[in-house]
């Protein structure tokens, strides 16, 4: 089997780089391991920037997500009992976010994907990657679909897009690796209930007790989260538990405030790591998304870098095909590392802002408050803040003048 | 012996709350401990904000500090190798530093209070602050200048302008007092040379060996830091040692720079301390300064911080008097706080961006970097580091619109 880039995994990542690909008529084959139940079931973020809005409709995938898409302008911060709202376009000139959950936009890009693109091959399962630095890489598959058999993809190109857990970043020797990691002494006990959300933006609350995240899937499906101690067995928690807590975490002076309850239809933990493996190509080998690089979810920034970087690679496929020019492609690593830091400072400054350590001081409370006092009061730094939510720009064309050096 | 205010400590808080007081025609007695030759020499701080700036114009202290002291228009942030100007008036809509040292700070007032002022008593040592929760506090306190008897001073008011290790704070009873502090796990190194700074303004560097900070006393002398470890004895550092450290740490790119080299006139070093006392107030027993609370020097704050409480201070005892409204001086400690919370905040958070912890880890350093990327390309970023270092406003009616809830 022969093709011009072979993408491993078919998360946002791989289905999106493969949409963008096939646009520019330029051939790809998607392999993964799951089937596409699976695929299409997995919960996942749920916060679009404005650059991915834009990009998922350029790529002719967002029809649904303009109809069922919840465009939202503010986040707010809960703490000290306060509330106050945070206002996107008025801080950052128009910017916006939208919540469209990823297993939703996973769903849209594998419709089109089937239905005009190239090979989507589900169930195969990527075993590695060889020859990164060579001019034909190969992906060697195990595909269930043929009895099992092992095959392999000779390509021009091998894109790694299967995740933190993937097969693909083990390709690049470690000599030249490098990596940069952090743990949290937390995670995040996620819930989907059955009744619309409390508040019509998302609330992210810092508490003595702890985090506390509200959200939404759509207009009659609530999205919570918790923060909880790592290692924590989701089934530990009662619903009325959960709810219970969550009140305690969202309390505030506002009498217009209450927390709407419903049956949980699902229960999940989330661990909380910060990773970022240098760099994100080798030879012919590229990685991008989580395969590359993991946040906390606190920012939501996951899926929008992932969505960075395939844009990015594209577009240097594109250039290198178009004018023979293969100066982007060879940047590709440090372009996207350099929105990759500045997401990582951003989800880690947003966690530990909000997140209370078990070894938290009272130092370390009042720190915390001092700082959300800050940013809901200096336009400076709650512009910090807006600028940081809706997006980084996807590379240095894309970035506005006021934020050039 | 009798007075309206008796204030504990001659160092910028004591001496120029005994000036703004004697100004409004409030008597009061400033209790020091050293002789005059100690407290005219010490080496503390010298960078005024542009509010301190203001206070000391207004209280008449400002003539010397207008021909000798350095205004400053912005810093340097060095790191990777880079060179950028944070410039202050540009970001923050006029406002800027003074660089002229504490030293002389306390030598104007000196000279003012003993030329025009109430009772300033050198080696005077205040014992204890008693009945601080009743309508006449005394400052018992042994007076060298008259053969070490006991004395006691009788007030309306006392003020403990005493500093960290001063008497006044353990007056506040255990029960009513909260202590939040954080230590660091590194000191700073700091030298005077006589040769005339190798900069127009403070560089601020960020280096893997660790922090250094190149700043100045006057036009032909140059103050220098150097990160050491927690516990370091200066005269472990030879001269050339210090010089070629800095100059490892101020390295960049530019072909303009060089660090001017001379000889080192003193050496000592400084541990760092993040410490807050709370309340300010217990009865009639009022804290200033470093007594309440304690920043790293990173930010620059201290010096600042003490103007802050004295000037709320005057002007809550000046309302009382005229109006015959308590609600300033019942409202002190939580009009302080707030901006003793935010210099916490922000000294922390400057200390964290620019020092390399002895343990910090490769993600830790690129969280730096990337911070440091951010602080210098978006103007939002940068605008609030400006806004923090130039300084808060002194109370709310001080508070720029734009800054308001």
């Amino acid at each position: 089997m022969r093709t011009t880039v072979g993408i491993i995994g078919a998360g946002p990542a791989g289905l999106l780089l493969a949409r963008l690909l096939h646009q520019a008529g330029i051939a790809s084959v998607v392999l993964e391991s799951r089937d596409r139940a699976y695929v299409e079931r997995r919960q996942r973020a749920g916060i679009l920037e404005q650059g991915t809005v834009d990009v998922l409709r350029a790529a002719g995938a967002g029809a649904r997500m303009d109809r069922e898409g919840l465009p939202h302008d503010g986040i707010e911060l809960r703490f000290a009992r306060r509330r106050h709202r945070v206002d996107f376009p008025a801080l950052t000139g128009g910017r916006s976010v939208t919540v469209y959950a990823q297993t939703e936009v996973c769903k849209d890009l594998i419709a089109l994907q089937l239905a005009e693109g190239g090979p989507l091959l589900f169930e195969a399962e990527a075993l590695a990657v060889e020859g990164a630095g060579t001019e034909s890489p190969r992906v060697r598959f195990r595909h269930e679909g043929r009895e099992g058999r092992e095959n392999v993809l000779e390509c021009d190109y091998v894109v790694g897009c299967d995740g933190f857990w993937g097969v693909a970043r083990t390709a690049v020797p470690r000599e030249v690796s490098r990596v940069f990691e952090r743990g949290y002494p937390y995670a995040w006990l996620g819930i989907l209930a059955d009744v619309p959300p409390s508040h019509d933006e998302l609330v992210y609350a810092r508490h003595d007790r702890g985090f506390a995240l509200l959200s939404m899937r759509s207009p009659s499906v609530t999205r919570a989260y918790l923060q909880v101690p790592d290692g924590t067995d989701a089934d530990d928690w009662a619903d009325d538990e959960i709810w219970d807590e969550l009140d305690r975490r969202l309390e505030t002076d506002d009498p217009q405030w209450t927390l709407r309850r419903g049956p949980v239809t699902a229960k999940s933990v989330t661990p909380m790591r910060s990773y970022v493996h240098e760099p994100m190509r080798h030879g012919r080998l590229f990685l991008a998304g989580d395969a590359a690089h993991i946040v906390p979810p606190t920012g939501a920034k996951g899926l929008n870098l992932a969505v960075g970087d395939v844009v990015t690679l594209a577009r240097a496929l594109i250039l290198l095909r178009d004018k023979g020019d293969p100066g982007a492609l060879d940047a590709y690593s440090d372009t996207c590392l350099r929105r990759v830091w500045q997401a990582e400072r951003f989800s880690y400054a947003m966690t530990t802002l909000l997140h209370r350590a078990p070894d938290a001081t009272s130092f370390d409370d009042r720190i915390q408050l001092a700082g959300l006092d800050r940013l809901t009061t200096a336009r400076s730094a709650e512009t910090d803040l807006a600028e940081a939510y809706t997006g980084f720009p996807l590379d240095e064309q894309d970035r506005p003048q006021q934020d050039r050096p």
